[in-house]
């Protein structure tokens, strides 16, 4: 892999050689791609100081650009988390073939046999930031879904994912399967950004993995269907009806285990009817974790008068995805009131309330338009491995096609297929 | 209903109030849902005089601006179309809801109770052409999977359509459901189509029915994810064992039975080893019917040794939509060049093979990449109807979260309900 610039040249001989392996991705047989999935784990484990070699250069280099650290805890590689990679791979590869399988299937009365069957997308791309073990994750997905890959992951990441890519198509070339189905960019420029996007007569999906800039970028820009997701202003509700307990355990869980991510807490909503009794229990723990607490008039009373740390939220504090340990707090008067609010401030990522009213809590399940909504839990299982699905490729807050977390069958489109005997129509 | 032109202002009064209607859509009923459809299906036939007094207006500005005598026939209405019509909705009623739907439920190991539950897109807005049954077909497709709509239908229409809108917001009014679902837009400028597309905080989904042009503006300008096709350059393969009778009868209704759709026959493909015997009776047939026939060398050599009446073809006639009694005739060598020829001049739309080799036969239907594939039968089954969806608001030749006919569960999303009983993510 040559470390010149990737000229629009470059990029168009990428796109043209992933879209001719789709031919061939396409009638791959389940047997062989599983093949392939395995040698990439068993290839991730035998490669690991080729890999860790260059991730340290990487995180060299992202020191003397004075990264955070949460910015290099995301860039590090070690031998567990290789081991963790490994597994997943070799996870996915035990986990069904979507391709091929029959969604519905019927015969008309005119005898016709009329099937939906799964199918591959085609080629996606996907643009990426720093974490090198996307590229590990989406390669995977791609391969087990039949899809072809366009890759552009982040300049700090380059030399881990230049290593990680030479080892996945080291693997799939040795299982016979072109490795001409994974195209990485290999290229730190920013504006290849824009004509990626706009590679529309090769690649049939773009998925923005990223900040909100570049998610508005994508959809300002692009001339490709792009799902787009990962903003996540996330609420949770404590109802009048909620368990203290539950309330204080899932409000902390929620903003506390990682305050980083785009599943985490923004806003506490609490009824008025309960805010002096739980209110102070929860605010005590966030607290105690070190979370900045920025409160509306009523809470704020509730909290001054307990001696706890807090301070006015401004208007900019509710709807904001704050992505640290902040959080902003509202008192409402009814459940509609923060339903009102979730639906004004929401980006439709996850949402949740604390109830054990039934009622309280089928309405709020079903009034919310969110990817995921939550009763008596925490937001932060809005995760494709949490959920089942083996590793995720993206969480989704569009609408059409997939939403919330995408895992391999989100991959997929289908087609239909009839098979007659001759009938025509009439 | 004002005659006035519609302005940027009133567009965006209509977006609100189609919007505001949307939490009123995803919590009605499926019994208050069902009446409102059967109250429409009474009303269209209850007022019919209104309807096609409206409608004869529509005909008479037709007849004065020349129009064709199909696209006349496109846009008029009478008793048994509207009772067609009215069937058509009442069978929407006759079906289950879609909306509510649990698509999949799995309880983790950590207790939660996961749910993907279906749920309304929210807005969809269409924009469409000449034929005003469209209006009621999208109407009803919409109110039945709860989703708001806003429409812009040909100007060509507007008489007919107006009286239909009527009559539908006076028939849901009188079943208690907001007359605001259905906005639409009272104007014949061209250039309101820009702005439609570009109210992205409004609407979900954009969906330009028509032609290459619209569908290319589209594509092109929309800021809200778009759901194309409609435009079907469609192949019919008689491969080296078809079955003569089978071939001839597919060919000719393919070709035949509704020249001026998407999913009719552009291209005849056949092979070398039997155009000598098959190609002659197909292109008789076809002749006979009025069908211009535009050969390669080798068809043209074949039909000119036996007096056919055709010629030769240009390099437009590959890949062409002539959406009129023309075809293209290829004579190929295999299976392998037939299926060149799809995969490179083809739009995705609908792929038939005439064959007895199950072989064939599987190879054509894995390999063909298209919304629609058929073994020994004809192309023209690709519609909502025939394939017993009830009406179809589209056929989608895009991969994004629906392919061929949508009907109203390609009017869906979904959503992730979680339940716990206090689960935190450890």
């Amino acid at each position: 892999m040559k470390q010149e610039n990737t000229s629009y040249d470059q990029l168009s001989t990428q796109c043209q050689k992933v879209k001719d392996s789709t031919g061939f991705l396409r009638v791959l047989s389940s047997e062989q791609k599983n093949l392939g999935l395995k040698e990439i784990a068993k290839q991730l484990l035998v490669s690991q100081d080729e890999i860790l070699q260059a991730n340290k250069i990487d995180l060299e280099q992202a020191h003397s650009k004075q990264l955070t650290e949460s910015q290099l805890a995301r860039l590090r590689l070690d031998q567990d988390r290789l081991r963790s990679m490994a597994h997943d791979v070799s996870t996915l590869a035990d986990l069904p073939d979507p391709i091929g399988e029959t969604i519905e299937e019927k015969i008309l009365s005119n005898g016709l046999n009329v099937r939906r069957v799964r199918v591959p997308l085609g080629v996606v791309g996907v643009i990426y930031e720093s974490r090198p073990n996307v590229t590990v994750d989406i390669a995977s997905l791609c391969l087990k879904s039949s899809n072809g890959v366009l890759m552009r992951g982040g300049s700090e990441a380059l030399n881990s994912n230049r290593a990680l890519v030479r080892i996945i198509h080291k693997a799939v070339e040795s299982c016979g399967i072109t490795k001409q189905f994974l195209q990485f960019i290999d290229s730190t420029e920013r504006n290849i950004i824009k004509e990626i996007i706009n590679m529309d007569s090769y690649l049939d999906l773009i998925i923005p993995r990223g900040g909100s800039d570049l998610i508005h970028f994508v959809k300002e820009h692009s001339s490709i269907p792009a799902i787009t997701g990962g903003i996540g202003v996330c609420h949770t509700y404590i109802d009048k009806d909620a368990d203290v307990d539950k309330a204080v355990a899932i409000a902390h869980n929620a903003k506390i285990s990682n305050p980083s991510v785009c599943n985490a807490l923004d806003t506490l909503l609490i009824h008025t009817d309960v805010s002096d009794v739980i209110l102070p229990k929860i605010a005590q723990s966030l607290v105690e974790a070190g979370v900045e607490l920025r409160c509306d008039p009523k809470s704020l009373a509730i909290l001054c008068s307990q001696n706890l740390l807090c301070k006015p939220a401004q208007d900019s504090d509710w709807g904001n995805e704050f992505l640290s340990l902040i959080a902003s707090i509202r008192v409402v008067d009814s459940l509609e009131e923060a339903l009102w609010h979730i639906s004004h401030y929401g980006s439709g990522h996850s949402e949740a309330i604390v109830t054990e009213n039934q009622n309280s809590k089928q309405q709020f399940l079903n009034e919310v338009d969110a990817a995921a909504v939550f009763a008596n839990t925490s937001t932060r299982f809005t995760d494709g491995s949490a959920l089942g699905l083996g590793s995720e490729v993206a969480i989704s807050t569009s609408k059409l096609h997939a939403r919330g977390p995408m895992g391999m069958r989100e991959l997929t489109s289908y087609k239909w297929i009839i098979q007659g005997d001759g009938q025509i129509r009439t």
